[in-house]
């Protein structure tokens, strides 16, 4: 798990109890066009305000990233804190503050222990290793059960290119923009307009299609850095590359987002609510929504019960045009539901619900708009998370 | 539990295992003035086409009510089925079929054991009887756990009126327009378009207020019958006896929707969501619903843990105008949070939060907006009822 230029550490600093990897550090050796795609919450956190400040410039060398505390809504302190915390790092690696952005994950309200972290950086950033990957995706976790990193290499021209994503999930996941929080790295070189544009389309098209709870977080962000060290030919908007590219960075992303959706908090399965012919494409995704973030659907799912009467129930609810008539519903390739009425195969369809992925098309027969949606069940344990998740 | 001019009777007639009730009926001895309000969800039962199409004469004499099958998503052949019980009970109570209206509640998409009800019909008629409305009440529940009944009198000139309001409720609950079903009787005389005017005032105040799983369903509908029977001067709209039998009708449907969420599955909490400041009445609904609505906040309400930041998030999610640095929040009278920050109050917050009811204020400091919801929490059993609800 080595990306050329790029190092990184993770280490315990006492942010969370029991010796638990809680502060992060990606570092390129030379400046790395770096651009960000941030929460759409109106209420953002601290980090959030001053990475998307500092990123009007499009250029970093270090990510400074905690867990353990969201340092949101912890007003002028939260933001003068993370500027703080980027001139500790920058000093210690030598580089301008400018040059340093923040992200954090965690609990709400509570201003970050800058005592603990200011102490623990000469460490962190000791700690730096090419290597050093793996631990920085663990000391982003909260309550991810497992670090989630995916790589993929290309060739742009002649030469190889590879990039690396590290993410978190779990909950508090509907992104519009973004997932919680995520990293890309890479030594392709590219315009940072065009890195810009191919980010978020690339996160539009895998992170803004997943919904565990419907709540959309204060922190998410997704950061990605090209150092450029692939030597490739630079990528700009009229490269031959350009398609390769965009394909190989939109796989990484949905492969991340597939990691947050299989560890989603207290989930059993993944569901893709698929729509089809509806009205709009925006009609679709609505529609989609509603199906995905209703909670009787999402317990149904979780009984494997071949309820679609609650799929019906969303479809309705949902504000888009529809025939209420003429909808079929299918699992799988086993269409339960044909023209609105029951169609003798819920025992069929019961089986595949079993399944632990599958997929549920609604189609509409009104018009050409079309969207995938993926979500998970909501589950006793899930209830138990979250009613307990300590503050 | 009486209203003069009025019967009712609750039967099983076997749609619902166990013999449980299952089928009742509400009749008035003289044609009532009769107005219904019914679900939004685009997709709507059998029952609810019917009903609405028949009160267009905003008339009736009799109302038969099923639960154990909603008679939802059952194509033309639902639609038959509505209509020939309709004529099936004007047969025995020799009225003519268009005075008798339906309404179902329970399993989507099955059609209805049309042998076993027919077969009850002459039992269910002959079982009538002033005291009837408590077996009716009976009968119409689904996952409710005790009936729901409210009597108010009032006086109208000299003459004392009595409504009488029957609900059930329990899951698939976030009203708009209508509550699952819910049936009021009353003896006042009354114009045709002032009760219809009353009635969704009183609705909209009342139960489109409440939210337990943020779920319409496809059959909800109020209706009500006024038969004139406390022979009060006639009220239109010129009467000065309109204000109270307003304040009165409100006063009905507010504790039936209580009694509603007192009965929400699985539920241990009921929590007053109350916005404030908001830039319009809507915002502040907005924000108000996405609180209510959110499994996070829900799932803390449950776990009597003063999270706020759920709640922060849930602000900034609505789309609504916010400043987001001039949040307050209150816990009954305890601020949690001033100007956004925390206001280190969160231990006597969860001492509130180990109430049965409590409320949650929310000051925008940005307008005049205001709205009030209640919901309740989201718990381990709630997830039981619904992932094991047999289809």
């Amino acid at each position: 798990m080595k990306v050329a230029g790029f190092k990184a550490s993770g280490i315990a600093s006492g942010i969370k109890q029991n010796n638990k990897k809680d502060l992060g550090l990606i570092f390129s050796e030379e400046p790395a066009t770096t651009v960000g795609v941030f929460t759409t919450n109106k209420i953002k956190a601290a980090p959030v305000l001053v990475t998307k400040e500092k990123l009007k410039r499009r250029s970093a060398q270090a990510i400074l990233v905690n867990s353990g505390n969201a340092n949101a809504c912890t007003g002028t302190r939260g933001r003068e804190d993370a500027h703080e915390l980027c001139s500790l790092v920058a000093g210690q690696l030598s580089i301008p503050d400018t040059s340093v952005v923040v992200s954090s994950t965690g609990i709400i309200g509570v201003p970050l222990p800058m005592e603990r972290i200011s102490k623990n950086i000469p460490h962190l950033v000791a700690s730096l290793s090419p290597q050093g990957i793996t631990d920085f995706a663990e000391a982003i976790m909260t309550t991810d059960t497992f670090p989630k990193i995916v790589i993929k290499k290309g060739v742009m021209g002649n030469k190889e290119v590879t990039l690396c994503g590290i993410a978190k999930g779990a909950g508090m996941i509907m992104p519009r923009m973004a997932t919680l929080l995520s990293f890309i790295l890479s030594d392709v070189a590219v315009h940072a307009d065009l890195l810009e544009e191919s980010l978020k389309e690339a996160v539009d098209l895998s992170f803004n299609r997943i919904t565990i709870d419907g709540d959309t977080s204060t922190n998410d962000m997704v950061i990605m850095m090209a150092n450029g060290r692939a030597r490739n030919d630079f990528l700009d908007t009229h490269s031959p590359q350009l398609t390769a590219f965009k394909t190989l960075l939109i796989s990484l992303c949905v492969d991340l987002a597939t990691l947050i959706l299989k560890d989603a908090e207290g989930s059993t399965k993944i569901i893709t609510i698929r729509v089809e012919g509806a009205c709009t494409c925006t009609d679709a995704q609505r529609i989609a929504y509603q199906i995905a973030n209703s909670c009787l659907v999402k317990t149904a799912i979780y009984g494997e019960d071949a309820n679609w009467g609650r799929i019906m129930a969303a479809i309705g609810n949902a504000e888009a045009e529809i025939d209420p008539g003429e909808i079929d519903i299918l699992f799988d390739n086993v269409v339960v539901v044909e023209k609105s009425v029951d169609n003798g195969m819920k025992l069929q369809a019961q089986e595949i619900m079993k399944r632990p992925e599958y997929q549920v098309t609604i189609k509409l027969h009104h018009g050409t708009g079309m969207a995938e949606i993926a979500t998970t069940d909501l589950t006793i344990e899930y209830v138990k998370i979250n009613s307990a998740y300590p503050t």
